[in-house]
């Protein structure tokens, strides 16, 4: 049955990565925890890289409108999903939002996913990359609790570092874990609130 | 087929609460995001506690045994649960766990589930009660954001408030939004890291 339900997902998914390369859209799927701060770095990205590039949100979430009000706010076209007692996005929701958005050609588009370490790692959406997110308060061991998360991630952002002397976390041994995981994966520490080091993340999607 | 798996989950669940009741065990299922501190309050609750009652915990994480030798090293039995790629403890592997356990009549019992914040939600295990711990970390808005978390909780315990300095965060609203929710679910603050408030929690757990 689960494997049923990945299968058609998986189909709707790579329909949706060729309609995005269609048009050179740079899908991002952002993964994390509930609160790892996913969506102030999308607020600071829209403010930092909507002027020069149509950028565009879908937003997942149980429940609430909170997280598409503070991305359109913030200057972004925007599109929220409520998966209910739903953990995370799928395909089809992917593929409805994209008709509902109409981003434009050459746009880059980040999807929110639900906050949850777990269930996203299995759904393909078509996106170009996934991004994972943990903040610093989450613990250093993350990755090797979480493996499938990050094994799948492209891109693992430690978020958070303006909170580095109050917590115990070690970047250093976190990175280890990830690679341990999954050798490939990239890494980059940065605060989305303070702004420290987000130019690395402008410089990464701009590579992509 | 949702509700088939829940209708059966449902059965077990009530035989583990039978099972427990038999015993005069209570079992506390500790709900939460990865990395709010369930395991670091735990550490604390079984060194404080453990002197005059049985404790024993079941861990539950995707993988590694991690959680497990924290628990065994402050002092309790524990039995670790890996899940894979699951997403979250159910009835059939809290019996399993309850079977290797062999929780002494009249124990402290904490399970502590898959961290995240949506599908344990779903699973009732048997357990006592529900206790979800989210930290000051994670934003003021969680328990809107997740509602079917909230609305199932017995207890929301607010961790980590030796950050509140640092983060924004807001304590009374979070509460209100919670009891939004669950207009019965009581709260409590505490940091599990510097003992601020525990005395509140074990309270708590000697009424139950």
């Amino acid at each position: 049955m689960e494997q049923q339900v990945l299968a058609k997902n998986d189909l709707l998914a790579a329909r949706n990565r060729s309609w995005l390369a269609d048009r050179g859209i740079l899908a991002l799927n952002m993964m994390s925890s509930p609160g790892s701060g996913k969506t102030t770095l999308l607020e600071r990205s829209i403010a930092h890289l909507g002027a020069r590039r149509s950028v565009c949100v879908i937003e997942g979430d149980q429940e609430t409108t909170l997280d598409a009000q503070r991305i359109r706010r913030a200057g972004a076209a925007v599109v929220q999903v409520n998966t209910g007692a739903g953990c995370h996005l799928d395909a089809e929701m992917t593929q409805g939002a994209l008709s509902a958005l109409e981003p434009a050609a050459g746009a880059l588009l980040f999807v929110e996913n639900v906050g949850n370490l777990v269930c996203p790692a299995l759904f393909d959406l078509g996106e170009g990359k996934k991004v994972v997110v943990i903040s610093v308060t989450e613990g250093t061991d993350k990755p090797l609790k979480y493996p499938h998360m990050f094994a799948a991630a492209d891109l693992v952002v430690v978020n958070k570092i303006d909170l580095l002397p109050y917590v115990d976390f070690d970047v250093a041994r976190c990175g280890q874990y990830a690679r341990s995981v999954n050798p490939h994966v990239q890494m980059l520490t940065l605060s989305a609130t303070t702004g420290e080091n987000v130019d690395h993340w402008y410089d990464w999607i701009a590579q992509q």
